[in-house]
């Protein structure tokens, strides 16, 4: 719990050698941005990158402290939404870099949450083999998340994520105050991730979330601590492993479940947005620990009790409408590609942040535990 | 010179570390790609790129081969030609890859020249965030040049080449009877980047060329020996300066004008082809070195001599239709990424076999010297 202090601002450093680079965490980052990009990046020239329901509420402010830098911007404002991840915008994003004649050293910024963050980022990474990319994320899972660890790219109508690069920032100012624009479920989303951290192995984290999980909620140095220590957390795991050939994969704690979880609602956010998924599926991952004996039961039910109780669903039966039976969800978690010669590869856990990789999980197994979950 | 011996097949290995691979040279080798391929990568899932002049000569057999190694492939030809690097058809070939289930250790194989090996590398590069590759190049430029050192990439209407990814083959398979289906036009546009690598550093290889080149052009062992002294010459520049941060900028020697000029005959190849285009660029660039007091105006005479004897086109004057005023191409080369704040970064001459980078060249000087040489 070290990183957890009161002071106003923090500053985790991601250690990646010479693509090394801070991200800041605080209260007024967006207006103080220009002077924090300038003071470490020599190009004078950025394309932003954002979308429109982040536009009419900070993308001029973003322009102003750019231009107060002696920075001059290109702007492009894409349609929100997961939908925005494609080809198409890829293109339309990749052309206006060009059209703004930003060349290698200087820098593409994403002013959004994690689909600005992952277009501008892969739009990043391919234009002129490679430009400078600042990250202004703008949800909290944007913040904790997705803004760091440089993985990017768009859909496919084969599966999410599919095609893209591993480009890191060169900076990331996740500028807290800008959280309070965001819908309370799009916050709680968020905050799925954030407890993740603590479930996978820190369990002081954990705790402390139960205890000040409402001041997180509320804004202040709280929420700033619990943003910093997941970024500290999701950055060890980055550099422990940058092109996620191993131990990265315990960052999809959950994620397994909750990926076909997303995809038996068809991505439809009003019935299911990612981070519920991920709710969702970490207490099942724990469940199904506790089912194939390596962790108690009381442990999966912490864990329930905690996501409920900060206004997260933790059930299937809490996803609006009807889901498809356990065949199908087996099925759609088999095209996940953390499936290796039919055994599911599979993120399980010993006990609050004791999480684990088990690359030999029985279909069987999966297939059971399902079927005694299914409301139907 | 040390390349060169007479044996029937060679090998250039590229020692990038974790990216580290083989070239192979020689006859026969489309024949073994299967066993060459399995010998070394593990997967046994491939999706072949290629282009309508090549696959009905080559395909079948490429795919029989792989068959009998117990590697399974998907096949997807495309139109020929330098259009065919563009953002629809990465979109396309992407979607291949996909469909046919490439995972990470799979591979993509581009079976074609510098089209196909560009277009294909780079989707094996994004999807998945990188599956394995091998390089199958047909045509002389791509086995001399674009299937060595991990360039990929696509053009943008504002300019070729301006996005990609570095992303290393894992093994490159250069059959030299395939050559023997190129058009002659075609492979003295490959036969001006061989020269290049005597111009640039290796003045005994130039020699080498004057007296050899027939031999070089009929087949057989001279043929392979330049290909391998190529790509060995290719292999050393890319080790030394992976993402072209800096020496690898000596391979545009005769570029710079070589791409004014396929910009000013707006990239038609029925005028002028990129080979051709490099030609008259290199004799163009050791006149300006001459002109500039930097090296002897025989070198420019020698250099012109062996390339006008091989067939190809050495002066302005040899483009047939009417060029645009010095200024226009002065204006074309300025276009080129490889100009900063102004002044001329230029590969330039002290001889043959001695160039070097320029990075402050008066454009007053090449207006002058472009006036001087246009045959209006
Ligand atoms: N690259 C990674 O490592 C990584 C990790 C996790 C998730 N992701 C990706 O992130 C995406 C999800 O990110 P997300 O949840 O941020 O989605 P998002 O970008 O769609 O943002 C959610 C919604 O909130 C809006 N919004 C964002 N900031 C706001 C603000 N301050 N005020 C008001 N509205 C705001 C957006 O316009 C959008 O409507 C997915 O595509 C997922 O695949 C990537
Ligand atoms: N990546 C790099 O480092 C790099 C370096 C140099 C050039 N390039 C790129 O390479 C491309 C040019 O390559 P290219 O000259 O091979 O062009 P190409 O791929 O268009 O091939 C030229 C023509 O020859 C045909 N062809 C190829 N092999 C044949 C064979 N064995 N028999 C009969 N016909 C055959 C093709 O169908 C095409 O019509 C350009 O796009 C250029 O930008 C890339
Ligand atoms: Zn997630
Ligand atoms: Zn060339």
């Amino acid at each position: 719990m070290n990183a957890i202090t009161s002071s106003a601002e923090r500053k985790v450093h991601v250690p990646l050698g010479e693509r090394a680079y801070d991200i800041l965490i605080g209260p007024g980052l967006i207006a103080r941005a220009g002077a924090e990009i300038a003071s470490r990046l020599k190009g004078r020239k950025a394309a932003i990158i954002t979308d429109e329901h982040v536009a009419p509420l900070y993308l001029e402010a973003l322009v102003k402290s750019l231009e107060g830098a002696g920075i001059v911007s290109a702007q492009l404002v894409l349609p929100a939404g997961e939908k925005t991840k494609s080809f198409e915008h890829l293109m339309t994003v990749c052309d206006k870099i060009l059209e703004a004649r930003v060349e290698r050293n200087d820098y593409v910024v994403a002013l959004g949450g994690g689909v600005i963050g992952d277009l501008a980022g892969f739009a990043a990474g391919i234009v002129r083999r490679g430009v400078r990319f600042v990250q202004v994320p703008t949800s909290l899972l944007s913040q904790v998340d997705s803004s760091v660890g440089g993985k990017t790219g768009i859909n496919s109508r084969h599966g999410k994520n599919l095609i893209g690069v591993f480009h890191q920032p060169d900076l990331v100012l996740a500028d807290t105050d800008v959280l309070n624009s965001l819908s309370g479920r799009e916050f709680r989303a968020g905050y799925a991730e954030v407890a993740k951290y603590g479930l996978i192995d820190k369990p002081d984290f954990f705790a402390w979330l139960e205890t000040n999980w409402s001041a997180v909620f509320a804004g202040g140095s709280a929420r700033i601590e619990a943003i910093a220590t997941s970024c500290q957390a999701k950055s060890d795991v980055v550099v422990a492993d940058e092109r996620e050939n191993g131990p990265r994969a315990l960052l999809n704690l959950g994620h397994t479940f909750g990926h076909a979880l997303e995809a038996a609602t068809a991505y439809e956010s009003a019935r299911l947005v990612h981070g519920e998924g991920v709710s969702i599926g970490m207490v099942l991952a724990h469940e199904f620990s506790a089912r194939m004996n390596l962790a108690s039961p009381d442990d999966a039910k912490r864990v329930e009790k905690h996501l409920k109780e900060v206004g997260l669903p933790t059930r299937l039966s809490d996803i609006p409408g009807a889901l498809p039976p356990a065949e199908t969800l087996l099925e759609a978690m088999a095209q996940d590609k953390k499936v290796k010669n039919g055994k599911f590869t599979f993120i399980l856990t010993h006990g609050i942040g004791r999480s684990f990789i088990a690359d030999d999980v029985p279909a069987s197994e999966v297939l059971g535990f399902l079927k005694q979950k299914q409301p139907q």
